[in-house]
């Protein structure tokens, strides 16, 4: 699940070589293709830094001693490791002016210089905000126990990777800062997408004497079995190629029965392995399978502009002759996006899924809705890609707790509870994201509001700002933002100062 | 700290009988003397339970297979234990009217028949509630590990006991009851007194999802060193005897450079000893000064209607003729109060301190706020009784986290963060309970409100009702039943059920 990021046919170029060209060591630490589970929603893409190395001055890295469990008191609790942060104060206008911080959380992947080049950066000059960037425990070089060797080496080492960790990570972060700053009377914001952004709003439920406000952008804060019975997230697959071409969603939708009779055929694996040009020979149609299942719900999850990948996709099935097979076609739309030498399908090893965070998030509490959906999709009905209790218990010899998420942090009910409770959280959604299935897609007060639209996709809205954004984007960042500045100007009121002068212009 | 009794010179008496007759095994697990803890901020006095056999049997124990620590996924985290309950159906009109769910939280004792008997049980007939007490992890019946010896052994055993996992234990276990009893539409309100206050107040703000309302009674939500740099707790045990009398203040104020010159002397602990009828000789003249500090603070705490022990001790301190010297002054205040054979001036022994789970909830993260008064008290100067940092370490070897819990729960600049976040609080307080110091004592929002009355004391609004209840208590339980009724009342609305028809009659 990853976001800030526009997906172009040659970003996910990139990303895939970047992928083919990892050594097993970088790929063991974040398997993009996490199996069993539905890689659009764990995977990332990386946009391409493109500061300038005085630009880049501007943010300097820190690292934060940080309490290895804030929950408990044993001995071994106060053990500490280096979290990572980054702080640019370049336009920031100081604690006197109550100027306000921004924090930039950051979800299940490393802080680089690419998580820099987002709207946080945009905006902060016109809002002379401080800057914070902070990376996840687990993650990056946020990593407890010396390495990640050790960190990872057990469930012993694991098990201090939750979420309720994090946050109080972020609250002991932000809390130091405030303080070293004297910025105690500076209005903290946080910003977060996908699972950062189910981070930032937790957070701001969690600790309100910390932060202000937050924005969630692609937050699916409500897709746990707990709350939404059924899994809706091909659906919305399904519908973004059905509204790019009927004739492309038929093809996808009878690809798997011929893939599943090539397949049980003497030779039939190597048939595909060449057909689909996969690096190395298949060793079960079901590798395929999945391959072109998680290809085609990274294009919907990151169909954004200006290339569209489901349109990419579909324009190359649909261009092919009458006649041309399924299966070419097929291959076609995948080709026409990624035009590789050849494609790997190899599914992650046990041994590397046992080193990584993100399946230990999975398998401890982070359990999305895995419920079967009754309607129809592209997809070959009740093929379940999740990660399942056996496996977990296999790889890191513990069992799901599948309800403390829910109990911890609520969801269900949500406009009966937070109508009541709560204020100052912003959920957007993109409607095209099939994660959106998960997020708050109402108001559910006057200050906890969603901001949604129809053509939006994965956490686009967090996108540097770009003179090629459509109006319906501009517009949706426009009237994010001006609910943030709402928040600090309330706080200036409260405070009784008459604060900055905030103009929007974006 | 002790809640939902209202003491009077005869229950001070049977306690102190209790303390007396009570085996060293059990004054260890619960010592009521603190050494360098004014032990009347957590000392608890018990009201004798007057529950007929046919009324006790409506309240049903049960144990609930608790998580042992909810933040972390180690394998040791899920353990399990016997968490103690007990629940009374008698009233309920049952999940089909959303009927409310009154949850009584214990705080730092054994929760017993005695507690059955607070107004949670008076009011439930008319508000056809569930009552449910739950008892806290590490005290009672609560114990991990199989037993106290196993529990309190260590750090590694006792470090498990945090205010964050026993808020964690309340969302669990009334999650598992709302389920169970097929009632996740009857609002949740939670009942607490003192420490228990505290975390009802917190349970509401972390897990709103869970509990619709919360009623704090004295809960010292401010009395920590990060928000309240300074201990005013002895300003207002010294109002309170000074109120009663210019004279008793005097004398008392004036009896420590007296004990501290006798003790000084050859054969002056015996002297003293013999004057205060201690149990065994005095160690130190400090002993017997935390003996007096102790009652005096008690009397001011629990300064309660009919007795008024503070009247008690004042009206014998000035009762002697003219010309009596101070000490015998100051011993007939005690002696009218307790009226025993001997008193237990011992402190007690780092060896129960360390078996003590209260000291090690101080010693770890509930450090109340510790800085000096500039006010002139009737106390000496400068006179330390805090457990400090040193001993913590002594004791059970590891440092205290002293920010953590304002970090995690807040505190600071209280009215400028919950004005605009949060609902359905009442912070009730006595301002003749010097614990009201750290209390929430004026409005912050239309429905986080403080209710106060300025002769109350100690969580005596709590208490069963009483045709002898003053005028002004009456009053002030009226104003927060009346809140409570309100928060059923929109919760009804807000499902769109007409709800009960709640007659506020007390």
């Amino acid at each position: 699940m990853g976001c800030f990021n526009q997906v172009s046919s040659v970003l996910l170029l990139s990303w895939l070589l970047v992928l083919l060209l990892c050594t097993e060591e970088s790929l063991s630490r974040k398997p993009p293709l996490l199996r069993s589970i539905p890689r659009g929603r764990y995977g990332r893409t990386h946009r391409h830094p493109s500061l300038s190395p005085s630009t880049l001055q501007d943010f300097q890295t820190f690292y934060y001693d940080q309490t290895l469990d804030h929950f408990n008191y044993r001995p071994e609790s106060y053990t500490t490791f280096r979290q990572k942060y980054v702080v640019n104060s370049k336009y920031w206008n100081g604690p006197n002016n109550s100027s306000p911080i921004f924090v930039y959380v950051a979800g299940e992947w490393d802080l680089t210089e690419g998580d820099y080049t987002s709207i946080v950066a945009d905006i902060a000059p016109q809002y002379q905000a401080l800057m914070v960037y902070i990376e996840h425990r687990y993650y990056g070089e946020s990593i407890p126990f010396g390495s990640r060797e050790e960190a990872y080496r057990n469930a012993s080492n694991f098990g201090y990777l939750s979420i309720g960790q994090a946050l109080a990570d972020l609250a002991e972060i932000i809390t130091y800062l405030r303080k070293n700053y004297s910025a105690e009377h500076c209005p903290v914001i946080l910003f977060g997408g996908s699972y950062a952004g189910v981070l930032a709003s937790w957070f701001r439920l969690k600790y309100p004497h910390i932060a202000r406000g937050a924005w969630a952008s692609s937050a699916p804060i409500l897709d746990f079995s707990d709350i939404r019975p059924r899994d809706e997230y091909d659906t919305i697959v399904t519908n973004d190629f059905r509204e790019a071409s009927e004739n492309c969603y038929n093809t996808i939708k009878k690809s798997w029965a011929i893939i599943d009779k090539i397949g049980s055929h003497p030779k039939g694996l190597e048939y595909l392995s060449q057909k689909f040009k996969t690096c190395s020979r298949l060793n079960t149609s079901k590798d395929l399978k999945d391959f072109l299942f998680g290809t085609f719900e990274d294009a919907a999850q990151y169909d954004a502009p200006p290339d569209y990948p489901v349109s990419t996709i579909c324009n190359a099935i649909d261009g092919l002759p009458p006649g041309t097979e399924s299966l070419t076609r097929i291959f076609a739309g995948i080709n026409a996006t990624f035009s590789l030498d050849c494609y790997n399908t190899t599914p992650d090893s046990d041994a590397s899924l046992k080193m990584d965070p993100w399946t230990w998030q999975v398998c401890t509490e982070y359990m999305v809705s895995t419920g079967l959906s009754t309607n129809v999709t592209m997809f070959p009905r009740n093929y379940r890609r999740y990660i399942g209790a056996d496996q977990c218990m296999s790889l890191f010899g513990i069992p799901k707790r599948p309800h403390w998420l829910v109990t911890e942090f609520g969801g269900k009910d949500i406009k009966l509870i937070l109508k009541r409770f709560g204020s100052n959280i912003i959920f957007s959604n993109g409607l095209r994201d099939p994660l959106s299935v998960g997020g708050v897609l109402e108001n559910i007060s006057d200050s906890i509001v969603a901001i949604k639209s129809t053509q939006g996709s994965h956490c686009l809205d967090m996108d540097l700002m770009s003179p090629n954004d459509p109006d319906w984007l501009v517009s949706q960042k426009k009237k994010i933002l001006s609910v943030i500045k709402g928040w600090i100007k309330e706080y200036h009121a409260d405070l009784g100062i008459s604060g900055l002068d905030l103009r929007l212009e974006i």
